[in-house]
């Protein structure tokens, strides 16, 4: 398809550090280490699934950086486009994330300021860069961190544009980061260059004042900004460890909408980056050879499910398991419990 | 509110060894190593939700004593009153916790006797120890032990209620230490000076022979032995992984009930300690800056809910969390997944 | 009873190795070491329960096959027919296993063929081994192995016969190890001298063309091979964390069937090895002094139950557990949580 | 050669406590369960070399005792005569051991009164015991324990040799257990019945007043009391992580010594139980075909250097690796880093 | 002694992340998370060996600020004043510690910017706290922070000097805070308030210009700035794994020099704290009841050496395991391995 | 330089299962869970250290061999030749790992027939792979594997050559896979078209009947078979835990040797792959720009040097850390413990 790349994301490299089984934060005497990151997440969930996808960043040359960056290599993420920051104040942001049972809601807490993505500069990136790519995807949550950052994304977003790629984005909003007022004004900014748009119910109510079914919600964005293709993950929170998941998307081009039915009961082992499967997924389903919006769809679904069950904020898995994932999904009475 | 303490504890401190995860008490090769001890456990409860409280009781002066001490102090509970046994003999008591998983029970093996705890005497601790608290728990736990320890936790009731200290009392029966009917007669002669007594239903009936409904036998308790509020927990395992938890009050000077709808199906990480983070939850609502029954039935029940999803025997938790799972359980349709 | 052994079992012992808790195989830095094997589970669990078991096999003289021996000694199979293989290329099979959440199945990755159990002759075992034991069991994996396995699996079965013991055989049908129709052909040649034969309704139909509802169809085995005793289990799984397990039995002798209500929504912590659980349960309550199918029937089902709920492939219980859980699960509006 | 078991040895059997690695006592989550007792570690370094041997015990009935049974036959131990407590109070006792760093010492806790073995009976065991073994063994561990198991003991030794057992003892003085009198009193009553005797130097000199070089030591003991043979271990503790370690034995009916220089700097992984491993090794080589003292020397020294290189009291390994050990010890430039 | 406490420390709590056992930072899946900070390290060493100690500081109200005050708690130290921050940029500083083998370094990665503690105010303690001391301690980690950290610590000294307290200072020079120029103009301003000072021989001749003998640079501090004692500590690396640790003090009413020799060969488990465990065991020989300099010197090395055989930044010891390493230390020829 | 990679190597890839810490084999419940293979450790070596590496290999299609290709991305080498077996019994070889401590020798053993790579084809690899590389590099245990394997290296060896690739060879002989006499007749007849030659002394005495000293050896086989450059290992094992490592080198085209002091009392964690990081430093310093013999040795002492002391098979480092590495060992009393 002609291009280096499927599909290039920027965002910050996060060090996950979370308690052990079901330990509370204050408790333990150990961390399990991992790495996340929402945009990240997405390239790492997509290239597992066949595309080739590389991450836009920056991150600390010490030995820190230095996992981060092995971990990225290790899930067949590129790090051409990731940069180094040599300086003696470097820092990886961290998170801190505690797992949830019911009535107990899982926590985050969020040490992520001044890490070395806010020194993250357009001239870190070698202006071929641009043409590389088939599909830009960046989300609310890098312009969140506001600054430069802010401001070197929509640059990248617009030169992105420009050589031909789609931009992919997610408004992922993050009230720690910033108000839902200045989210609305910076994204509706972007908007009109923005080709493939994901967007909860709920942050359409409150953050774009959005009314109507969510049908309608879809098609009023698309409508308004001119943008190919909308979609909203369902996530229905039964408890921290059971929840269901679908999603609808509507498709400008051909004024439809495309829905299945949502997987249910899943066994939630890790929840967070379950949002960002659902990208890699549809990104995949759209960008693979004959990719579409019911392959979207139906990817989106299955890999958002998939990565609830998978522990860190990664999609574990491959084209195949995906796949079966699917067929089970829409097969009646033709289920097995394991092949050996 | 004009004392040291606000709740003074009497009971023995257990080390707790599990197998880890979801192994047999036979199987593997490490053991969890926990502290615990149903006053304890109350005391830690109460502590981490803003009450200053203490325990009383004997543990040996060797590093498992000091294992034990410092973590009493991590829960924020004074050990001034914590006696150490200096002698060759001296030893923490243990119990063995194995995790069930339906239909395999929940197991518990006791190897407590012989127990430092077991050579506490009254000339361990100071006389002003009794004019420092408002509030004085202990549980059948500790009279079921028996010999000096039965005694001296009885002379110790009589002197913390001379000097004006309220007496709480859990029956908490344990069949392995004593019969039902020695449980009877002796605490059937202390509830005459007991203020706040917890009992549960099957063990109104079985051991004291109560008969009607809950109601009527909280009430029956109150009138019979003057005691000023009565309180049962109301637990239904529908497996070792999934209970319902909620309760029933009945305060004498109002003459009236205290309910809510229960916590149903709690995610069930541990459930031991509980029925103690319930009494935590009911003291502090009880005793805290103008305190009250509804508020003893709403922190007793979240407190308790809090506890089974959280590992080890003790109430880790902060009021924040415990004021946001009250609103949480009384909201309707405003539930949030978690905050970010 | 005579003999000094109430069963031995032929089959392949196997190293396990699973990744830590919710990992996939892909993830983490440890595997969880554990072994198995179907012939050896059905050894262990009626060892737990009662009955004097040995295991017949191969496995290599080295560290690994060492570990194997000690751990089949630990859970109380006798090894004096456990041949041992000093050749240099000598390897104990190994099978990788993933547990599952829904929509993720569980996984099995196969790393068993060229092992030493493939080399293993009637020289390795003394005449004397056929007149020793009241049962011998073995399974369809142990032919499906195939070439002199199969050959030496067949004669020894015929051996057994002759010296009196009953022959107990479970299909347990692996497609990674044969076609449904060298199975068929293989087992249907051994069925006229089984006694006690144990295979599922879905590989009743698939593999031995079978047709009608469960009952008729043990009943066809029965009166086709002149089978004593013939039992099928009854899964059904609603997902990977949740299974309702129970099973019918015929009786040739009585022309009658055996069933009980299923254990429901068993709380799975680890699904391998519940099948050969079952026969271990099984054989017991045939076994034992004054066993018979109804026994069977219980103890099987109760086992199997168990099994589930255990980690590793071997079923950890004890007589008194079994038949609490028994007693249990007949039991109406009885219960209790645990005992302390 | 005749009996059913080679060795059969009598003392109490242990859990084992000890932190992670370099944690103390005080410090960390988990504790490593393990198993231990000195005669029982002889009883299983005596069977990893190639003796059959059994324990004479009692240990709880319950998951705990449980544990220890299975430990005991994965070493290769036979468990016959390993009576059951089914009593309410029933315990194992337990040891805490922390490891040492220079100059932090090794530190023990014990657990170990009121513990099951203190009811052991000599109704416990079939009168045939007496007569099935060649070699019976003990420590005054045992006697220390004191009551009726100090009667016991000495007892079990007189039938034992009535029967025509050699009988083995090791002085394994512990102070915690009982006085250098007591000890010295107790023992000398029982050493004429004593056919190897081991003693360590200081424990010679402190307890029994013995003076001049360890070998008049060793002589004036087989003098006095008529002994076979007698023998001391000597160990130079360099710091916790490094030892050196020998032995020197005399031999009555030749009125020899046999010595051999030690091994030194032993990279130290656990010492508990090398000492006990010691024995191990000795009885190996004096009890296995054509065994003698100059085998009993090399199979001992060889067996307490192993030991404390193998984490856990006791001691895992084979023959052949014992073997090699002595030769690489006795050979001369010849050796070698590892097969591969 | 008449005041609450014997010592209050000034100084950042850090989390510290160290892979496990002898992993890289780079490497693995786990972090053991322990805490530390210089002036805490001391606090809590002091603690542990008797001292009334507390820490001044100021860390996140969140979760990760929560383990912080648990950990400091559980280690003795008073949380009196110990500030919270309740900001939403709120974070508690890390360092990344991995521990080396000869010839790798052990290696440092600091993230400790911008960390609650750079937020602390004067306001946030009450006036008597200057009043409740017998001394104060601080290090020039504390004034290499800079900015308002550095201005609110001299004026601290300042204000605790004026109300009787002593005044303990240690240099602890970091490279990475700030310039050797920067260091001594800093500090020798307030050297003129220091009553117990601590430099060591490199930092006295790199920073502070002073050429001669150890004992002249320490005599000559004293001469010039008034300062009553002046301690350095001597250590010999080896290897990571192996270093040799002395001191020698001068005081200046006595004007003599107090040494002994040092502890040779340590087995380093963790040398970081062990520097500020020197401290702690000088202060405590110091300021005990009857303290003096010999004591100091006695206490200070044997704390130190200790401290680097203890896992994580803290000394977990007690005054017995002191005392005994002190005497085992002086005496000849009468060691022991344990006791038991 | 011109080419895409700097070196690709030949060589099977392996799973290492280790026990933890110091357990033995046959002990414990888990095994860590590494990758490692003689070639596969060097390319990994050098491309940590700046190279540009890559595989030559083929493993399985499944889960397990996606673990491999994962873990060898994050290595930084590139799998774009390796191949993936899809057949039902593909298998990644294992080999077992046991730590030694003095002593108690480290124990490997194997389980590598019949895996994957035996079934590796020409066919597998695309023409243009001989003219991506400046450097193949290969071993004698590719060459031991033996049948097609064997011939594709001997193959793959002529037409890196052809290319202009130079041939980098290590004998690297394992008894266990072919004999002495094997081993010499094999590889003397590829000598003459290796470029780089890797021989310790005792396999050039023993297997190439070479004699004299090891300078006269490496230069007799750069003579008899024009071999650029060849170099000698020198390993001295004062325990399994502490090692002195260094280096011999001769040069053709000077007619030069090439030597400095060895690293003394290596701290060995892991001396697995230790040979394969010589490797690596080597060939890092001869290919890197202004590459030469005397930075080959450097960099193989250091590089060896610190593998030794990182656990699993591969180098984990930076090439910062092992030029200051360098510096250390040169330098004359500059050390410094570590930087902070």
């Amino acid at each position: 398809m002609g291009k280096k790349f499927d599909m290039l994301a920027l965002g910050e490299v996060l060090l996950r550090l979370s308690p052990e089984g079901n330990e509370r934060l204050a408790q333990g005497t150990r961390f399990e280490k991992q790495l996340g990151g929402a945009e990240l997440n997405v390239a790492v969930g997509a290239a597992n699934l066949g595309l080739t996808t590389g991450i836009i960043s920056k991150i600390p040359s010490h030995a820190i950086g230095n996992y981060a960056k092995r971990e990225i290599r290790r899930n067949g993420v590129d790090t051409d486009y990731l940069a180094g920051d040599d300086s003696a104040d470097s820092r990886l942001g961290i998170y801190y994330y505690e797992y949830g049972a019911d009535p107990r809601k899982p926590q985050v807490v969020y040490d992520r300021k001044y890490s070395s993505v806010n020194k993250l500069s357009l001239e870190d990136f070698p202006e071929e860069m641009y043409e590389n790519t088939r599909c830009f995807h960046t989300s609310g949550i890098t312009l969140g961190l506001g600054g430069p950052v802010r401001e070197n994304a929509i640059e990248m977003m617009k030169k992105f544009k420009e050589k031909g790629a789609r931009i992919s984005f997610d408004v992922n909003f993050r009230g720690n980061l910033w108000t839902g007022d200045e989210a609305r004004d910076c994204i509706t900014k972007i908007l009109p260059i923005v080709d493939i748009f994901f967007c909860s119910e709920s942050t359409a109510n409150l953050t774009f004042g959005k009314t109507g079914d969510i049908k309608e919600i879809l098609k009023s964005f698309s409508d308004e900004y001119d943008i190919a293709v909308v979609a909203a993950t369902q996530r229905i929170v039964h408890s921290p460890k059971s929840h269901t998941f679908g999603s609808v998307i509507y498709e400008k081009k051909t004024d439809s909408y495309y829905e299945e039915k949502p997987y249910e009961k899943i066994e939630v082992v890790d929840r967070i980056g379950s949002g960002d499967a659902y990208i890699s997924g549809f990104l995949y389903g759209l960008l693979k050879e004959n990719g579409n919006c019911q392959d979207a769809l139906e990817y989106g679904n299955a890999a958002s499910a998939m990565k609830n069950t998978v522990s860190g904020d990664m999609l574990w898995t491959d084209p195949q398991e995906i796949q079966q994932t699917i067929e089970m999904h829409h097969s009646i009475g033709q289920d097995f419990e394991m092949k050996r």
